[in-house]
């Protein structure tokens, strides 16, 4: 692709371009979804004929490879004409999804080029919630009845079934459309043709129901090795099908929000360089802004330390390394707690258990980097380095202990905060590295100064 | 899941057990999957009896079903004629991943236990590199000939490849066995039984080399929105196939090591409960020393500024709250374009692009946390919660400079870093929040201090 938009950039648009020029290889091996990556890199103004002088079908085909952005820019200076037989070829799951990112007023505009069939079936679609699985099912799907042979199956699906793309299942059906079975089409070909339907059933199918949500789904395509499942209504009737090929986009979509939730941003909804710069800015200004209240209350927890300080400025040449140290072991048990929530390798249940492992953790890590801060006072001292005044024993001591409660503290809030979010419902991913960090700040403060006038007081305070 | 976890609680061990009693279907429909999640989840003593009483076929199937540590405390106790019919069985994917996690002893050990030909073909793949496709190549594939009507083709797949698992795509090869098409299976049951299979090819075929990288693999699969792909050696003969269900695992693998490595852990071999606690404390710690050491800098950077905080306390109070913002806006800058490098939305060339546009998101975002910052100390001063003296405006205006200064920088540094590392072909991931965090803190003391020094100097300083 580098080498495509190398290319993109040499051409010279005064003269009548060919886009399969583009390419090292003949025009039939070109796959769709590589005409609409070169589309999408083409000024809009030099795409447009390109894309008008392809075929309805093609059209359709490039149009549900393009990214939301590019389909609305694309679709706006299209005829109408042209509009509605895009739309109208589009597969059910990729219609439905089209429209559900549409604005009000676009998705009335554009309903209105669909036939009534398509029409009906995305305004059913649109009714369902955003997170089930209703989005993405495709209506494109191949069925058989029991009381067939595998030649008159075969027959039946040359017949009425001959372009459907997801077709590597075929689903059997009582007269009502019930689910009964999945069977491999392969098994059709492997099987003698005299041989009944009933013969290859073994009831044993996975599905999913209508209203389930996208991550169920997600999870059962990953537990069970499936390319397809069908899904069913509250009735089990068959209503169409989901493929790996958009459980895998959403996959990575999810994977996209968490880790961005992670490092402290609002789900982006287009990729960072189709997201505008205003609307960049306020999605990490609003938690820029939360944090940054939140971490006002350093500066409070520190005015009441204010005459310690005074006392002895040397305790605050340790903060920023005393709380960062908090933050970061939060971080770190943060991520680990979040990640096997969502890979399901703990539940709720497992509180108790987290909670030992991570207060045994945050003993041990913090008594190594304690024992580091210790020696690094000691050594500086008595290198001459650093004048730590007469008490530098006492400072190190501090310094140890500090660290040890702080570290202590940022393991358990950090692994415990993502479960308490999870019990209340939240998604734990919200308790964001920084979100961690500044939780931590501002307790450990708290921690570093009351460890500090415990052991200096009488001395250096 | 849940509910089978609870019954397993729940069961009497001095009676017979029936592991199908566990389940609310029919023994026919309960999966091998499920089956090695429940003794998984079952003590080894019990669990080796109950696993031993299956059939070799269905023993090797619920294996490539467990994970690795659990597979490893299987094996060790069952007999070695059990072990030699479970390894034969496995799919030569399965088999190849097992011997690859295998310490070098074990391996040794039980290579021989392979039959001839599983024991060569192993030892193949293991020789490709770890990170190549090569150890997700199942070499259970079916094909034909050009030659072949389609008839042909179904009798001659019917009699070579009925138990093939992979075959919703046969491969047409010539005599030396080199790729040249694939055709759905689907194909051959749609189209009449005298048509030669030559009609059916239309050379347009996505192909992976067998030393291309799984990463390489994961993107083309996502981009051709395809759930089996055949793999080539150098020459172009047909060596095996990789299939969607081991490319989303490996893809789930790689999101939760972008995510640990982004919260600052190694990457775990295994799920965080099944590692051991020694083994994770130790890839923590590595973490946390390193950036421990790190922040000891701001240690020494505060130094420096000992007699500054001596004569302006205030100064001192602000440290936290200045720090993490840089630390947090940092923090948000790596995820967008960590995330953005791996979704391969923004490629090195985009550098300059990135910086532009990073410069003035600083610059926004450090402008509207500054202005909260000076009006948190103009308002706290005239509503006499706090007294910041008579030069209370020069430290609000301190404030806001070096939050606009330390965000910039925060931004920048967090934006630009993993560019960086990828120009220098490191993992950019590897700049986790923590990281950025503590890089920014070191620089984010000195920016402080030193706006402080331009303009509080002549007046408190």
């Amino acid at each position: 692709m580098d080498k495509i938009r190398r290319r993109i950039k040499q051409i010279d648009w005064s003269v009548p371009f060919d886009i399969y020029s583009l390419f090292d290889k003949e025009k039939a091996n070109i796959h769709p979804a590589e005409l609409a990556g070169v589309l999408s890199n083409i000024p809009i103004e030099h795409a447009l004929p390109i894309f008008e002088s392809f075929s309805d079908d093609l059209k359709a085909y490039i149009f549900s490879y393009l990214e939301f952005p590019d389909q609305i820019i694309l679709i706006k200076r299209l005829p109408t004409a042209q509009v509605g037989a895009i739309l109208n070829n589009l597969s059910s799951d990729d219609r439905t999804q089209f429209f559900r990112d549409l604005s009000n007023e676009d998705r009335t505009n554009y309903l209105v080029l669909l036939n009534e069939e398509n029409r009906k079936s995305t305004l059913d679609w649109l009714g369902y919630d955003e997170k089930s699985v209703a989005r993405l099912v495709n209506e494109d799907f191949a069925t058989i009845y029991k009381y067939m042979t595998v030649a008159e199956a075969s027959e039946h699906l040359r017949k009425y079934h001959i372009d459907s793309e997801a077709a590597n299942v075929v689903y059997v059906i009582d007269e009502d459309g019930k689910l009964l079975d999945d069977i491999q089409i392969r098994r059709l070909v492997m099987n003698e043709p005299e041989r009944p339907v009933s013969d290859l059933m073994d009831g044993d199918y996975i599905s999913l129901n209508i209203k389930d949500s996208v991550d169920d789904a997600i999870d059962k395509f990953m537990d069970y090795d499936r390319v397809v499942i069908p899904v069913v209504n509250d009735t089990h009737i068959l209503v169409g099908v989901v493929t790996v090929d958009d459980i895998m986009d959403e996959f990575e979509a999810r994977e996209t929000e968490d880790i961005q939730k992670f490092g402290g941003v609002d789900k982006l909804d287009y990729p960072y360089v189709q997201t505008n710069f205003f609307k960049l800015t306020q999605k990490r200004a609003t938690w820029l802004v939360v944090l940054f209240v939140g971490e006002m209350l350093t500066a409070t927890a520190m005015s009441f330390y204010e005459e310690e300080i005074a006392a002895a400025v040397v305790l605050a040449l340790f903060v920023p390394l005393v709380i960062s140290s908090g933050g970061n072991s939060g971080s770190q048990a943060a991520t680990l707690i979040i990640r096997a929530l969502s890979l399901k390798e703990i539940t709720l249940k497992d509180w108790w258990f987290v909670m030992d492992r991570e207060i045994l953790s945050g003993l041990t890590l913090g008594g190594i980097l304690g024992a580091m801060g210790f020696f690094r006072i000691v050594a500086w001292h008595n290198f001459q380095w650093y004048d730590y005044g007469e008490h530098w024993l006492l400072i190190a001591l501090t310094i140890f202990f500090s660290l040890i409660g702080i570290v202590l503290w940022g393991t358990l809030a950090g692994s415990m905060v993502p479960l308490l979010l999870k019990r209340l419902n939240l998604d734990p991913a919200t308790s964001s590295a920084p979100f961690v960090a500044t939780l931590v700040d501002v307790t450990g403060l708290i921690i570093y100064f009351s460890v500090a006038a415990l052991i200096l007081s009488g001395t250096l305070l």
